[in-house]
């Protein structure tokens, strides 16, 4: 059966460079179009070239990619310009982009009110603009700003300018839901009419996430007919976000009633690449991956519920709605207070601990956790701490060091020139497995947790080579009212500048500091297994 | 007109405990079901009692509710047993819920596999418990697990599950997009079909987020007519997520094709406190706030400076698909906004300090808000600090004591029968209003904010006998990247046991002990100002 070609055009780099606190350099624009042509998008819109020292700067020198058609943005020409003397549209047109995409008013109102201009000057705009880029050979697309609004508003203008576009030679119209509040039953009534008036096959959708609706939209105007589709990975974007590829591309592959009527160019082994994508890029956005994200996210398939574990253990596939390993993602069952055999179990076959549900160590484990669990220890955000567990319970980690003891000191007092200050300074004193004498160290820190890590990971002997790249990168505190009396739950990121690897650690008592310090010493203990050390 | 009703059930305590990392305590349940039902929800689904022992004491001691009917999660009775000798199926019926909401599975699949009973006996089951429930004088619904891969399965028994409840006397059968695999467009073909056999004022709608397309699902279903709609608050629950109330409820009454045609108990007056209630959830759970959430989220109704934001000052109401105050949010734009005024007078009024908004006083408090919001301070949680510090600008807070210095250290040693332990001591010096000597004070702790606390307020002076009541009862950090150098952010609940008030104040600082410190500084100088303690 021939299937219909739909085209994905990711604007990550320049919609997405709108979000909050989002703020690209030239590097991590190279880096984020790479992993996006990896995937195989067809169209990468890598930003505003004549607007600003990166934009140009990136299209001066281009990412070299295998796939995609490198798309720069910008605007059509202004009112009382010809095309060859507007500074402004002629850095687009000789940006050297494969494709370019120009914005234009759609709303009559926001022609009259934004730009001050007449309604057909604005057609003619668009009109010029098309063909100049048609005469340079490159492929022209329009973004019609407001679309939606501007139909309900005045619908015959809203069609003139698509019209207008297209048959001046625009490759693909694009309808945006500029303010992202259109619901989808109405833009897929709208996106039909416009369908009638201008092929599909020539229609692009841009919906934003106003009402949490902008997958849905998309999808919406995929079934009416639009062939193109706009979006950003992850979701970013400018107020709650442009629509998110990373949902729409293995929905379109991995849902029949999509993927047997429509084609992509991302492959099923390049989907495979998507959560690592997504990763990457929270990454260079150095934010905390959004674990409910759909399809890539930590908890995408994770369950909790110890009723339903031993079912999914057994017949997945009834459970998931898609294949965890089809977008590079994968199965947890988390171990946790409801947790029964079953996920202790899976999850000890994960980590490479086959067990059979019937060994007295699955049993012990389970009993030991709950029991932690029941003081407040929570392993199902830390992983490194749960393994530990698990290996020492089956007599595998080795015990690489012994702290004897450790004093920590926050003292707040006037300096020599009489201003308030606050120091903090820690020492800690340990036994190397097989050393006689401690290693005894001290340390100043921002607070009494960065100092204690400090003068922990100051000398840890023969050790030392296996901790030198770790940093602590996000520290998490919660207070438990569980008992009657409060304890502290501190749970610790670590990261190894080296070889990029993550780990969580937990630590529990009711002194906040004996608790972060239990959290530290897990995190390199972890390393030290992970790395195979040995103990003498 | 007249509007259809449509009901709003929350499972943010049930299904969304199920969250990776959620982990609610009694407390915690108590006053989200207290903010649930200042919303004007219909159903507020408190959890499974008899499951566990949180669950069944907060149904032995329900949470008073204005409006809603409180709910309890269970299962429709065990095979091989009478409803009378079902203890799981007894602790439910005898909880005193006003609802009960059994789970049923709909997919004969599932039945026969995880039950390993005939499908006859599922649906009599089914059929006994909700009598039972009727009879006892409870509400009853349906959950229908896996109704829309069941009814893709077997259509046939999917639909004499639904009916089988519906028959037996059920409010509610509620259908079940377990997986969250499914697509709007089908999802609402099939809740149609159902809709023929089953009134639609008798279906309900559980969605979940596997596609990102909770809510949309949610608005499919009501289009082919369900009348409840199961969600929870920002959307938390298993794997991506529940359908999330939070951009549900807005879209339901801002949008005019839904407000038109339908109506909840929810007002638009409640409305505006759904900013608020998101970010009271969040803070339970001590999470960042996602920013880029629908209509609630920090940056909703933010543009970043540009092509935009003089236009949209000018005329927002043409760049924003709601009003910002609608749901109790703000705009945000670069410039100074006259919304902020507004939100500031309004919370001064509210504190009892009438001002007018062109006062200077409004906009240097407004100034030296944002000024502290962007190093971290946080206002919205801790409204003692905020009135402390409006009324300091404002010259109304006496200097009741200066803080000279402190000390605090954490030690952990071998004690004198060779066991670790951990101690923690702290000092602090001050100096009283108008006093000449220091008071200088040593204490004991759990830990060093603990020994801190106990230090402060051992001796005050004359201020004592304001404070001799007063207790710690919570305690949140957060540690915040927003710059160079991470802060930490302190949230500490004061309680005075006499009265019984409690009041939230906050601490910033590199320094997790400073931070900690500057908070409790701010809670007796609320205690001291509320009781109208003289500095002199």
């Amino acid at each position: 059966m021939s299937r219909e070609r739909l085209y994905l055009f990711d604007t990550t780099l320049r919609d997405g460079a709108q979000t909050t606190g989002v703020d690209f350099s030239l590097e991590d624009k190279r880096r984020i179009a790479e992993v996006l042509d990896g995937l195989g998008l067809d169209y990468i819109e890598g930003g505003y070239p004549g607007a600003n020292a990166t934009d140009t700067a990136l299209f001066a020198a281009r990412p070299r990619l295998a796939n995609a058609r490198f798309t720069a943005f910008g605007m059509t020409k202004r009112a009382g310009r010809s095309v060859a003397n507007d500074p402004g549209f002629q850095a687009t047109l000789q940006s050297g982009a494969d494709a370019v995409c120009l914005v234009a008013k759609a709303w009559d109102y926001h022609v009259r009110v934004a730009l001050g201009i007449g309604n057909e000057e604005n057609l003619d705009g668009i009109v010029q603009s098309v063909r100049a880029l048609r005469e340079a050979g490159t492929e022209a697309m329009i973004d019609c700003e407001h679309f939606f609004d501007g139909y309900k508003g005045n619908r015959t203008y809203a069609l003139a300018v698509a019209r207008a576009a297209y048959e001046a030679g625009a490759r693909w119209v694009v309808l945006c839901d500029t303010n992202g509040g259109t619901l989808p039953h109405e833009l897929e009534r709208i996106v039909r009419e416009v369908a009638e008036a201008i092929p599909g096959s020539h229609l692009g959708i841009h919906t934003h996430n106003d009402t949490e609706n902008a997958v849905a939209n998309t999808l919406a105007a995929v079934r009416a007919g639009a062939r193109q589709i706009q979006g950003t990975l992850n979701g970013l974007g400018e107020r709650c976000g442009n629509a998110n590829l990373t949902s729409i591309i293995p929905t379109l592959l991995l849902k029949s009633e999509l993927v047997d009527r429509f084609e992509t160019a991302v492959t099923p082994e390049r989907l495979m690449r998507l959560t690592k994508a997504s990763r990457i890029l929270d990454e260079i956005l150095n934010r905390a991956p959004n674990r409910q994200a759909p399809y890539v996210g930590e908890s995408a398939f994770a369950t909790k519920a110890g009723i339903h574990a031993s079912a999914i253990v057994k017949e997945p596939e009834t459970y998931e709605h898609v294949k965890p390993e089809s977008v590079g993602n994968r199965r947890r069952v988390l171990v946790s207070d409801q947790a029964g055999k079953s996920n202790v179990v899976a999850e000890l076959e994960r980590l490479g601990i086959p067990i059979a549900k019937e060994d007295e160590g699955v049993a012990r484990l389970l009993e030991e956790v709950k029991e932690r669990e029941a003081v407040g220890y929570a392993y199902e955000g830390a992983e490194a701490s749960f393994e530990l567990l698990a290996r020492r319970l089956l007599g595998e980690v080795p015990k690489y060091f012994t702290v004897d003891s450790f004093r920590v000191m926050v003292e707040k007092r006037h300096n020599a020139v009489g201003r308030l200050v606050t120091v903090s300074e820690a020492t800690v004193r340990v036994f190397i497995a097989g050393g006689e004498e401690p290693l005894w160290s001290v340390a100043e820190g921002n607070g009494p947790v960065h100092a204690l890590d400090q003068a922990l990971r100051k000398d840890l002997g023969r050790y030392q080579k296996h901790i030198r790249d770790v940093e602590l990168v996000d520290y998490k505190v919660r207070i438990l009212t569980g008992g009657t009396e409060a304890v502290t739950r501190v749970l610790i990121e670590s990261h190894d500048k080296a070889t990029g690897a993550r780990w969580l650690t937990v630590g529990v008592s009711p002194n906040i500091v004996d608790a972060s310090f239990e959290a530290l010493v897990d995190s390199i203990n972890y390393k030290l297994l992970k790395d195979g050390a040995t103990a003498a």
